[in-house]
């Protein structure tokens, strides 16, 4: 047991329960960050259980039951089927997994906060898991994009991989901005980007305070805000939505033996853009080489088993 | 000439330009804090010039002919009707003074981040000229208002007086908080007020940035903007608003040669809640008393005179 299990779950449908009526056996599925919520307050009700304050994360947090969730870093996992996903046949399971958290942490807010409408001009700040996912459902809004990025080498992949507009933002040019960086940064720089009435929302947690200077957001009537992963019903629209604009996270796909060098890797931002740990093709091999696994056997609606992919 | 010339101006129009349509001689009249901008950028063209980035500031500023604006400690003023107000007949012209800053700066906030339906649970940060103000508007928009003030003693007229609804408000409980403290102070407690996608709105502008906590914002998908005053189209609107629901900030008027006086009590918040200064009446008199007075003689399209008002 241990606490790196995490929550971009995908694979296939091996059981169901009997209340189960959205999934059958061999369904290609995924679950994300949540498992569980009250399902009685304002938020559930408005499909909005990632902001329920009894949720349940899929890993690290109690279940219903009292036990402790795991995350998937195991063979085979079970869930209520309000939390699983369908995965659009188009996608490839391994490349659809980021978009479980990734991908809604992006989609969500901008929706939101409407800057899904074509021609918005729309900044992302920070070019990691999910800076480049949301560069690429913003291209898919329609919006003309510029990447903000502190590694002036990554403008060649920015602009042609991603298919971002440019890599520099002019003053007073941006409707939004998507800000992924989870370590302490100046906001000021940020806020005059934006025109008038622009937004600034934060999807990177970073651990101190950061510093807002509030006559920049008066000048302009300019918002700060955060955004948490997404409800259900929307997670399903985004992945429905990657599957019909064809878009998915760019992975490197390894085996569970690799998984303390993907660590090392990752710390020294080694990796464009998520590592997705194919746990069903080697997790026995990877058992005799690594502690960092765990398993569990939680009693919900939906089992799927075989070729669950992580990411980590 | 001094800097201390302000931005809520009333009086009664005693001359009109030639272009002028929207008023005549005698017409009861205010102007608020700009009085100009470039008419041509899109945020003129929506009728938001108080968020254009060439305003000209009702004092201080330089104006369209390349002199500098002075305000309204005057027995007269020059303006362009766009940026002019007509006060309605039930409105006391001294009392009304204060919406044209105090007033805009709160109904807009209210109005653009939805905090103007019924039953809304708004905090108000902040019992002075601004946060009173804030009280009135969005009891008369039906929402249920709590006042957050450090001032305990402040309770019986807050709740008694101004029609606040309450004094203190439970953790995630608000839809939203008007801010209008300019001192320095912690964001985190009315965060932890606000209910899911609640909003902070900062109208006070600390001199100092404020420490921005990220992981709260992002729990709850909360916002945390800035408003500046309000365009012109909606300054009447407001106006008009209070004088439909016969809305007027709590003032004490004060003749000009009180003005050091005033400033005093001022600075160490001995007013309820507003001092509006009474120039059309007492400037001769003051003439002989104090230095802290200043003309205009601006060439624009409007002109009134008499019983000027001015807050400070």
């Amino acid at each position: 047991m241990i606490d790196a299990c995490r929550h971009e779950v995908v694979g296939l449908v091996i059981e169901v329960g009997s209340k189960v009526r959205k999934y059958k056996v061999g369904d290609r599925v995924g679950v994300g960050c949540k498992v569980g919520a009250c399902h009685t307050c304002e938020n559930c009700e408005n499909n909005l259980e990632n902001y329920c304050p009894k949720y349940i994360l899929t890993y690290n947090s109690v279940n219903y039951d009292g036990t402790k969730t795991y995350g998937g870093y195991s063979d085979h996992m079970v869930a209520n089927e309000r939390y699983v996903f369908r995965i659009p046949d188009n996608l490839p399971l391994d490349a659809a997994a980021p978009l479980l958290c990734a991908g809604i942490t992006t989609y969500s807010p901008l929706k939101y906060f409407r800057l899904d409408k074509p021609c918005m001009k729309v900044g992302v700040v920070g070019l990691g898991g999910l800076g480049h996912v949301a560069v690429k459902f913003a291209k898919a809004f329609g919006a003309v994009v510029t990447v903000i990025s502190t590694s002036p080498h990554k403008k060649k992949e920015v602009v042609g991989q991603l298919g971002a507009n440019s890599f520099l933002a002019a003053m007073g040019t941006l409707d939004g901005i998507i800000d992924t960086v989870s370590a302490a940064h100046a906001l000021v720089p940020l806020l005059f980007l934006l025109k008038s009435h622009g937004k600034i929302i934060m999807v990177g947690a970073p651990e101190k305070p950061l510093e807002l200077p509030v006559f920049p957001l008066i000048m302009g009537r300019k918002i700060i805000a955060g955004s948490g992963i997404g409800g259900m019903k929307e997670t399903q629209e985004m992945i429905d939505f990657a599957g019909k604009h064809n878009i998915t996270p760019e992975i490197e796909v390894i085996p569970m033996d690799y998984v303390n060098t993907a660590m090392e890797r990752l710390a020294r931002g080694d990796v464009k853009y998520r590592f997705v740990l194919d746990v069903g093709n080697t997790l026995k091999t990877a058992l005799s080489f690594s502690p960092r696994l765990c398993f569990q056997n939680i009693g919900l609606e939906v089992v799927w088993h075989g070729h669950v992919k992580r990411r980590i």
